[in-house]
C-alpha cells in the first residue's frame, strides 16, 4: 500500500444508497473479514473477521455455561442411515448434503453426509447415554463447521460450510424442553442486543418456517440497514419427535420408560453478517465494541518528534493493563491520514490520537466511530476508567440508533397494500389467519416471508391481512436474507 | 448408579502391570472422556474429556498470540488438484483421504478432499495474500478437526477424525522459517513440560520419519509408562518446497520477486492419550492441575449434619473466587465412598473432605491425589492460597516422577543386542550413521523407529549402532505409538 493510493482506498467502497449488495461485498473484503477460496461455495475467515468469531465465542460459551450447559465435540461425517431416521429432517437436508463416497483408495459401503446440522449423530449418542431420570438433563453444545450444498453464496450470510454452536439438549419432560427452548432464546436476545448492539425480535416461527423435524421453532430476527430481516438465531423444541425415532428413552423415578423430549439451538458466522447490516455506514464497518479484536487504536502523530512514540507506548500499556484491547499502530510507511481511513474501515470503536501538542498538555485526542465526535482527555489516573466509559457509552448508543432505525421501519398493517409497501424496507406487523395458503399467497405477491410471531399477542384487529377471514395470530413479515 | 455397585466401579479398571493397553481404554472409558460411535474410526469426545481440550487450547492459544499468531478458519474441503501440487506431499496423504464426490444431489466434476493436513489450501491463499515484503511474516494458526482413513483406531491416539491445531507461516529467508520452526518446538516443549507435567526429548527427525513435504522436522517426544515412545508435536520447515508448486513470491525491499520460505506445525487430541499413558495408575486417571477440569472437588462427609453442606458450598466459592476450578459433589445418592472412587478415577488433583469434625475445628481435609498424601488445613484467610501451593506442588511433582521414570528407562546402547533389549520398555540413545537401510534393519529386528536426533549431538562413539560403520548422528530409538 502506498501513500498515493490513499483516495483509492476510501472509494473503494461503494455507497450504501447506491447499491446496497455491493457495499456490504466491499465492507467485508475491504476490512479484510474473509476471502473467496477456490473451494465452491466455502469462504476463508480472515484474521480479523475470525477474532470477531473468537470474540462472540468466547462470551456466548460464558452464557452457556452459565445456564448449565457443557460443551462436547461429535463426528463430522454422518452415516446416510442415521439421517434417514428422522422423515421431516431428512426431506429439509438431503437435498443440499456433501457426500463422502470413498475412504482412501476403498468406495464406501455407505455414503457419509458431512454434517449439514447434528441432531442425527447427537440422537444416537443420547440414545446410549440416557438411562435413568438421574442423567437429565443433559445439556450440551458444540463448536463447529457445517456444510450445507447451497447454489447461491454470499460471504456470512449463505456459505457452503459456516462456523457455529449448535445446543443439544435432553429433558424428562415437555414442560422442561420447552423452558430450555426459550431460555436458549432469551440468551441470545441478550447476546445480540446487549454484546452485538443489534436489537431483535423474539417470537415464534410458523408451521412452514420452522426447522425439519420441529414441534416449535423460535427465533430472533434483527432488522438490517435495507429494512430487511436477518434471522440471528434459533431455538427449537423437538418434543419427542426424535426420540421416538432414536429410541432414547429413560427410566423414570416411579421405573417406567419415558420419551425423552429435546431442543436444539445454534447461531452461526452470520452473526458477522448482521452486526456489518445493521452498524456500517459509508466508510466501512462499525464495531460494537464488546466484540471489536481492537476497542482502540492509538496513532502516534508526528511519531518523529521527541516522546511521541515513548508515551503512545506507555498509554498503549496502560489501556491493555487495563483490559481493553488496544492495537498501537507505529507504521512508518503511511500517513496518519491513511491510517484513520483504515481504522474507520475497520470499524475500531475509538481512536486515539497523540501528538507532540497534546504531550505538552498531557492529554490525547480521542475520537469515536460512531459519531465521530472528538474530545481530548486527560492523561491522568483516571484515563483508563474514561475509555472504559467511551466504549460503554458507544455500546449503548449504537443499541438505540439501531433501535430507532427499526422504530421508524417497523408498522403495523392491515390490509395487503400496507403489507407491501411496508415490507418494501421494513417490517410489517398483520394479523395472520394461521393457513400456509396466505403466507404463501403474501410471499408471491409482496416478497416477504412470516419472520416470527411475537410472545405479546395482543391483537390488532381480527381479520387476517390476506384473505379477510377470522384471525388470531400477531405475525412479522419481511423480505429475509 | 447404585451403591451396591461400588465395588464393580473401581474393578473395571484392568491393572496397568496386566494389560497396559486394556488399562488405557478402560480409563478412557470409564473416566468419561470419549465415546465410540458408529462412523468407522471416529470419536465422540464427551463433556470431560473436551473439557480437557478446552483447556489446552486456551492455554496453547495464549502461547501462541504471545509469539505473534493470528487465528483463521480455512475451508475444510481441499479440491484434488490442490493436493496433487505437491509430490511428495499427495503421496504421504492421499492413500487415505475421505472424498466427497457427491453435493446435493449431482456429482461434483472435481472429488473434495476432506482435509487430512491444511498446507495446500493454505498455500493457495498464501499466493494471493502475499505480496510484498511488508507482508511478511505471515503468521497463522487454526483450532480444527481433520479426517485421515486410518484401518486402526484408538481413542486420541489414532482415529479418523481427530481434533489439532495446525499453525501455518510464511517468510522471507530460510534464517526465519528455521528460526519459526524451532520456536514453535520450544513453545511445545515448555507447554508438555509445564502444563502437561510431561518431560519430552525434543529434536529432529530423520528423513524416512519427516512429515510429507517437509525439509525438516523437529518432534517432542514423551515416554509412556510402558516405556513406548508418543510423538507429541511436530514443527516442520518447509523451505520453499511449497512455495515453489504455489506460486508463494514476495517483492523483496530491493524490488525483486522471491519464493517464500514456509513452516507448519501441530498438536492434536494424542496429547490426552499422553496426560493418560503418562501419569495414570491403577486407580485410573491423574491429571496434572494446569489442564484439569476441575482442580479440586469438594465432598461433603456426613452431608446432613448442621453446617455441614452450607460450608462446603462457602468454601466452593471461596475457591471458585480465588480462580481455582472447583466442584461441590453434593450428590445424596452415592456414598462419600463411591464419590473417593469416581473422582480419582476422573484425576482431579485434590479432594477436600469436610464433615462435623472438621466444622468444629475450623478446618477441612485435602487428600492429593498424586500421592494420596492427607493433610488438614485450617479454613482462615490462606486457604485459597495454601490450596493454590498444593496444586503448583501437584503439578511440579508429578513432572519430577515423570522424569525420573524417563531416566530409568533411557540408556545408551552400542550393540543391535543392547538397542533390543533397551526398547523393550524404554528408549535407547545410540550413535546412527544416517542411512535408510539401517533404520529399517532396527525396526525389522526390535520394532523401535528412530524417534528424534537431540540437539546435544555429542557423540557416543564413532560407529553405528546397526552397521558399525562411521556413525557422526546420535539418535534415540523407541517403539512408539
Amino acid at each position: 500500500m502506498a501513500k498515493e493510493n490513499k483516495q483509492d482506498f476510501v472509494q473503494h467502497i461503494t455507497p450504501r444508497s447506491e447499491n446496497f449488495s455491493q457495499w456490504y461485498t466491499d465492507v467485508v473484503t475491504q476490512a479484510e473479514l474473509m476471502d473467496y477460496t477456490p473451494v465452491r461455495g466455502c469462504m476463508a475467515m480472515k484474521p480479523y473477521g475470525n477474532r470477531i468469531w473468537e470474540l462472540i465465542h468466547d462470551r456466548l460459551d460464558v452464557m452457556f455455561k452459565e445456564t448449565g450447559h457443557e460443551n462436547v465435540s461429535m463426528p463430522m461425517l454422518i452415516p446416510e442411515s442415521l439421517l434417514l431416521k428422522e422423515a421431516e429432517h431428512v426431506e429439509g437436508f438431503a437435498p443440499e448434503v456433501a457426500w463422502v463416497t470413498q475412504g482412501g483408495v476403498e468406495p464406501l459401503q455407505e455414503r457419509l453426509a458431512v454434517r449439514p446440522t447434528s441432531e442425527t449423530i447427537f440422537c444416537t449418542m443420547f440414545s446410549k447415554w440416557v438411562q435413568s431420570w438421574r442423567d437429565l438433563p443433559m445439556k450440551y453444545n458444540q463448536w463447529c463447521s457445517v456444510m450445507r450444498w447451497e447454489k447461491t453464496t454470499r460471504p456470512f450470510l449463505r456459505t457452503a460450510e459456516f462456523w457455529w454452536q449448535e445446543g443439544h439438549t435432553v429433558h424428562a419432560t415437555a414442560e422442561e424442553s420447552e423452558e430450555e427452548t426459550q431460555l436458549m432464546l432469551r440468551v441470545y436476545q441478550d447476546f445480540c442486543e446487549k454484546d452485538l448492539s443489534i436489537p431483535v425480535y423474539a417470537g415464534r416461527k410458523s408451521e412452514k418456517e420452522k426447522f425439519a423435524g420441529a414441534r416449535a421453532t423460535y427465533s430472533v430476527e434483527a432488522m438490517m440497514q435495507d429494512g430487511k430481516a436477518l434471522q440471528a438465531g434459533t431455538s427449537h423444541n423437538f418434543g419427542t419427535n426424535f426420540a421416538v425415532p432414536f429410541n432414547i428413552q429413560y427410566l423414570s423415578k416411579e421405573g417406567k420408560l419415558e420419551y425423552c423430549h429435546e431442543t436444539s439451538w445454534g447461531v452461526s458466522t452470520r452473526l458477522i453478517g448482521a452486526i456489518i447490516m445493521t452498524h456500517g455506514d459509508e466508510r466501512g464497518l462499525k464495531l460494537p465494541p464488546a466484540i471489536a479484536p481492537y476497542q482502540v487504536v492509538c496513532l502516534p502523530i508526528a511519531a518523529h518528534k521527541p516522546g511521541v512514540s515513548e508515551k503512545c507506548a506507555e498509554v498503549t500499556s496502560l489501556l491493555k493493563e487495563a483490559g481493553i484491547r488496544v492495537k498501537l499502530d507505529d507504521r512508518d510507511n503511511v500517513t496518519p491520514g491513511w491510517k484513520f481511513n483504515e481504522w474507520e474501515l475497520k470499524g475500531v470503536p475509538i481512536r486515539l490520537e497523540l501528538g507532540p501538542k497534546d504531550l505538552e498538555k498531557g492529554q490525547c485526542v480521542l475520537c469515536r466511530r460512531d459519531t465521530f465526535e472528538k474530545v481530548f482527555v486527560p492523561l491522568d489516573e483516571h484515563f483508563p476508567e474514561a475509555v472504559r466509559k467511551m466504549l460503554d457509552e458507544i455500546q449503548e448508543s449504537m443499541f438505540q440508533i439501531a433501535l430507532d432505525f427499526r422504530r421508524k421501519h417497523t408498522a403495523d398493517v392491515h390490509t395487503m397494500d400496507e403489507l407491501k409497501a411496508q415490507v418494501d424496507g421494513g417490517y410489517a406487523r398483520a394479523m395472520w389467519c394461521g393457513d400456509r395458503a396466505c403466507e404463501d399467497k403474501i410471499k408471491e405477491e409482496t416478497g416477504a416471508t412470516s419472520r416470527n410471531m411475537p410472545f405479546d399477542q395482543t391483537p390488532m384487529g381480527d381479520t387476517c391481512v390476506c384473505c379477510g377471514k377470522k384471525a388470531d395470530k400477531v405475525m412479522y413479515f419481511a423480505k429475509a436474507y
